[in-house]
């Protein structure tokens, strides 16, 4: 409870920073961020300054802008599309005697910071002297409601610690907040000046409101807010409204050891279709409701809504309290980015920060909605509802590439492809199978019919078509998929990747599955039985690279032929390699960014035997830099399945302290999300070693070495499993539901209402292969 | 000679066009072009307007502007480089009886503009009526000096046909004229608005000078202009100069019959050293040096210079009158591309257009300097210096990119990289190799020690330290080079490209040859015999994919096994293919955008069995659709080779047209200089079969069905050869200097003072394959 590390304290359910740490701001600011995945906050200080990046997100709302190239070509996409920072609705600025209260500026006493995992708040208190030697202390609450998706409520508390004060505070809705340029990471957001155009103004009693729209995406967005106020003496209230700013001012006498207690609300609405006065209508109406609702009972069903999915969700480690903290962290934030989405894109920082530029990426599908589809499957569907919803521009995509059948974009708000560099955006085809993947999967977990009839289908259809169309049969009567790129972004437009291959059979077969199972749906697209033959020729003829002597599988035919890369000549500052060496010399040598093959054999654990599985891992572990945050966890998976326990346990941790420890240096633009889900995928799939394939869900537990207990819990069909692991056996428990059947370590056995406790068999630990100089698994301080 | 296509007039030793055609202005004036590689004025009319791109350029002037990039990567060059069009100094209006002399108003009976292959100039015979019904004749010519590098002249005769008239000259120096955007096609330059800067401007007497310089690239330039003046009456001269305008203004009558005469000289001067002053000075002098000469010397001294040049450089065509010109057209062009540039670039337009940014690219070394090694061996070896005066730059390049030796840039007019699409530019590596093999051959056919000495050595050195480098050896023992691009620009990123490997071989081989002769320069280069032996070691064991199967050579490891694009379902307005597919769909196919491995064969005949020709041009016609101008002359060499007689001739055609038919719809732009150098290619290494190999020089001739006789004459060592090429047997003479060893089909023999006439061996004729629907050679109308 006490062990600090990199500024917070180890609990097992909150995340505290104790202390005044400037530097650190811009990262916490992250770390903090409250969303319900369709508003969301970074976790800034309420007086708006100091800060790193300030950060007020609605889900779905960008800005567009051209995009240049240096040398242009047919097919590019001519716009990217940027997340904007709207109208900022959690200042609150305080003045103490006329000195505004900064935390850069007099003493900063006390000063702590709480994201509360049960509460689903971010609380504050900090004790602030003035440089004249006024002491307040100042209690904040924010909540971005679960269960009132358009609303955020703050409280407020400011306390007269030493004399009677003349206390000003200042609520304000601010939109254009200057936000300063991030430099060439090409990984940081373009940062747009000034996206929102003043539209409608308001202030009346304590509330106002502020309506704008951007000037080129067109989409328009209304913020409002109102306030109740607590406070001995009668306050002078001012309320005022202008272009981008709206402020309700309160001028009051506290006296020592008295309080003022102000709580805002603060809703949000933004549409591409609405007019300026039904979106003030609606935010008016949220506002509303959240004041009648009020403070304390938005808390309760706040934590109701956490209890539910703590239940649903929970994960229990025994043995490491750090790892604990981190895994409920990570699924706090996974439900944060995927909760309230609600057909709108899960971006890979959720709504956390300004990277990528918002946008969402195949690690939505890959690695955030297995968690989802097993601990909260409505926010999964939504997400491939979204993915649906935008099918017609994906085909229209696939057109303009002359393929057939739809082909989603790299990365995209809006549905439309917005990757400026095409051979490691559109040439990553593979995000089309993982979307078909994400929601065989789905179905498999949930028997949704109705997703099926509406969405699901059509989505494996469409996406199965593209590949049928993307590949060739060649002379020696191989399915071959040449010119693309796999997850590994240090290879680029090669044949035969093997993710994408098996990926791209794995759809081509799931699509003729459910052509077969629902002649319905095949009759409603059009699918023939000579389509579906057709697919399953294209599938089961699927070249799949292989290196004869080397006995391995190559990650895209002729990898293993080209040079390693030099590691011992790589100084550790040199990684992520992206920033320091070319791409021309990246693509033509050995060395993996991020989990590839590894993320193949997991996916599609039939498509290899045990023994390619181990060749495979102790080949390709070698060549494997991680300068991606989405392959330490895939690398856990694969490691617990082949018996590398203690490298998975490694790999676990790196992946569960990526944001909290900031391994990759950029947390001040946003979490990542993939790898706070993948922290889940190294218990489940990795220590738990689940997987889901042919509709069946099946268990290889093995306890880690470093802990003596691991439980998790998931979602299958209508009923609720925890899965117990201790050293030599795993209790398997009915939390509730009907019985289901379920494999342990290649063993069938039906889960009622009694727990079944299974012996572990024994497996040899293998000795896991060199990493590349420097490249190590994240490691602890001792 | 009264045959007209396109406009021009059928003549062996001009380019005549007839009449006035302003939709065609714009292409005339890059193939009216006048340039002596130092100074290039496109072939505007004088009075400025009617334009369709007013072209005034110097060679190695240029403006800097940054790259922007929808996404950046690591080593991407930030800046661009773009050929400025400078001070216009071509300019003289005319006004009658206050009436603009514009060729859009009033009418324009006679009109006719000659292109003169021997005197150098451009010629114009205008006679115009005024709206009002003034008749005015006027003649010019121009010409830019070949033997007054600085120097531009141009004669400018006013006649009154029918009444006394007033007339208004005025002689113009004008920067920063207007120019249209020219779209998106990224083959078109990116225009540059008002890039330069007013230094200076000084008016006196009959003269007048500009000085500017550019912004970003900090360059300066001057222009000067004076004049001599023959009338009858004594005109009111008036001479005025302001920032980006300087002009004399001639106020005269004109009797009926009577002419005015203007000569007008205009000097040019850069540096990116030197001072205004310093500029000033230059020019003035230039101009001083050329009023002293006059214009009637100057006309003599450059018919002159281009007796020399025919003398040397001719070829003669028996049976096509339109194929002769149009070679004579090429070796003009070629010879104005290169001849003064004077350790500058030849760019691959010339002076001739915007096209490209007035980028130059390998095809200078593969096409254009082979021409003038045999013509004009000076010009090659300067361009050659060129390339190694920026070799500290391709080494810090090279660094940049982490390969050791020298990496010379795919597209530049300063030396630096200058493609902002790096699949197709940086990774486009056989520049360096195809600089290496520029060198050889130059050396070869000159003995130029001195060069050797102080360049070629170390360009040899240098770019063979890179590939020993880039490549690697893999388990098989073969020396690989991955991750690269060829010359055919529908793929893109392969690993062992036979073209690059091959040339690669080359380059090492000879780089390993000339340290062993000269152990001076080896030293001085600190090469060791441990890195020859390296460089033997890895050029002999060079990757060479072939498809056993097949029976053909890989363009590109894989290739053959790429799906085949399909032809049949390309309409044929949508070639050329990057203007309407994408290069994703483009690189992962079987299709040929240029000759590729057709080149390779050509560079490196002894790679190559006479079988494996035949099987990979068999092979890879049918898969070449020639959407580059560089390709015809390459396959019609081939084809020539083996035996394709018909087609080799109508590839030939189809190189000797591509500006003058305006084949690929952007003469407007600049012309093609590589595929005019092709046409001789075409006829020398093509029909005559000749290749440089080993020191030797060898032919095998035959002549086209289509001709009756072909005769060329090259350069080779201290000697001057005439190659006479008839039905049955090949006459070879020497035309001066010592007696040389020749080979003719595989027979050497020795060519002293006698003519030696040797019989052509019989050969069958092959059938030429099947190419891509619609792409057949261009076919001239019956």
């Amino acid at each position: 409870m006490t062990k600090r590390l990199h500024g917070f304290d180890i609990d097992a359910w909150e995340l505290r920073w104790r202390g005044l740490d400037l530097n650190a701001l811009p990262r916490t600011e992250s770390i903090f961020a409250l969303s319900n995945g369709h508003i969301g906050l970074r976790g800034g200080l309420e007086e708006g300054e100091p800060v790193g990046t300030p950060g007020t997100y609605l889900n779905g709302f960008y800005e567009k802008r051209d995009f240049p190239y240096a040398e242009p070509g047919y097919g590019y996409p001519q716009h990217g599309q940027s997340l904007v920072n709207v109208t900022d609705g959690k200042i609150i600025r305080l003045f103490v005697e006329d000195e505004p209260v900064d935390v850069r500026y007099g003493h900063t006493g006390e000063h702590e910071r709480v994201l509360d995992f049960r509460s689903g708040t971010l609380r504050r208190d900090t004790v602030w002297t003035s440089p004249t030697g006024r002491r307040v202390r100042i209690r904040t609450e924010r909540l971005v409601s679960f269960t009132e998706r358009a609303l955020v409520a703050i409280r407020y508390e400011v306390e007269a610690l030493d004399d009677d004060l003349d206390l000003v505070i200042q609520s304000d809705l601010l939109a254009n907040e200057p936000i300063d340029s991030q430099g060439g990471d090409p990984r940081i957001a373009a940062v747009l000046d000034r996206p929102l155009i003043a539209d409608f103004a308001v202030a009346r009693n304590y509330s106002a409101l502020l309506a704008h729209h951007t000037a080129a995406s067109g989409l328009r967005m209304a913020a409002g807010m109102d306030h109740e106020l607590e406070a001995a003496k009668r306050p002078r209230c001012d309320v005022h409204a202008e272009e981008d700013l709206a402020r309700l001012t309160i001028a009051v006498d506290v006296a020592r050891g008295d309080r003022i207690c102000l709580t805002k609300y603060v809703g949000y609405g933004w549409s591409s279709q609405r007019s300026v006065p039904a979106l003030r209508a609606q935010v008016d109406a949220a506002l509303a409701a959240g004041m009648e609702t009020g403070w304390d009972r938005l808390l309760e069903r706040q934590r109701a809504y956490l209890d539910t999915f703590w239940s649903n969700a929970d994960i229990e480690i025994d043995g490491d309290p750090e790892m604990q903290q981190a895994v409920r962290f990570a699924l706090f934030h996974v439900l944060q980015a995927g909760a309230r989405g609600e057909t709108r894109a899960i971006p890979a920082k959720g709504l956390t920060g300004p990277g990528y530029d918002g946008h969402s990426f195949w690690d939505t599908e890959i690695f955030v909605l297995p968690v989802l589809t097993h601990t909260m499957p409505v926010a999964a569907r939504d997400a491939l509802r979204w993915r649906h919803s935008t099918l017609e521009l994906a085909k229209r995509r696939a057109h303009e590439l002359r393929q057939a059948g739809a082909m989603f974009p790299w990365r995209s708000i809006n549905g439309e492809e917005g990757s400026g560099y095409w051979p490691a955006g559109t040439a990553a085809v593979h995000v089309s199978a993982d979307i078909a993947h994400a929601t065989v999967q789905y179905l498999a977990a949930t028997g949704d019919t109705e997703f099926e009839t509406e969405c699901g289908a059509e989505l494996l259809v469409e996406t199965a078509r593209m590949w049928a169309s993307l590949g060739h049969f060649n002379g020696d009567g191989l399915f071959r998929i040449d010119g693309v790129t796999g997850p590994d972004e240090y290879s680029a437009l090669a044949d035969n990747n093997v993710y994408t291959n098996v990926m791209a059979r794995q759809n081509l077969w799931e699509a003729a599955e459910i052509c077969r199972r629902r002649t319905d749906l095949a009759e409603r697209l059009n699918v023939d039985e000579a389509e579906v033959a057709d697919w399953c020729a294209s599938a089961d003829a699927m070249a799949m690279p292989f290196n004869e002597a080397l006995g391995v599988h190559e990650q895209s035919e002729g990898f293993t032929r080209h040079a390693r890369w030099d590691f011992d000549a790589t100084p550790a500052d040199h990684y992520p390699l992206l920033l320091h060496y070319p791409y021309f010399d990246l693509y033509r040598r050995q060395v993996v960014k991020q989990a590839d093959l590894t993320l193949a054999m997991y996916l599609c654990p039939n498509g290899f035997s045990a023994e390619q599985k181990e060749r495979n891992i102790d080949y390709y572990e070698q060549l494997t830099v991680r300068d991606s945050s989405l392959s330490a966890c895939a690398q856990s998976v694969l490691a617990a399945e082949v018996g590398h326990h203690e490298r998975a346990y490694d790999y676990f941790v790196e992946a569960g302290l990526t944001d909290l420890h900031d391994l990759h240096d950029n947390v001040t633009s946003g979490l990542h999300i993939a790898s706070l889900a993948g922290t889940w995928l190294s218990c489940v799939a990795g220590f738990g070693g689940m997987r889901v394939c042919g509709g069946e869900v099946r268990f290889r537990p093995r306890l880690p070495p470093a802990l003596r207990r691991l439980s998790f819990r998931i979602l299958w069909r209508e009923s609720r499993v925890e899965v117990e692991i201790t050293g030599e056996s795993t209790r398997y428990r009915l939390l509730s539901g009907a019985q289901v059947e379920l494999w342990h370590h290649d063993e069938a056995f039906t889960l009622g209402t009694d727990p079944v406790v299974l012996k572990v068999p024994p497996r040899e630990s293998r000795k896991a292969p060199k990493l590349p100089a420097g490249r190590e698994p994240y490691r602890r301080d001792a």
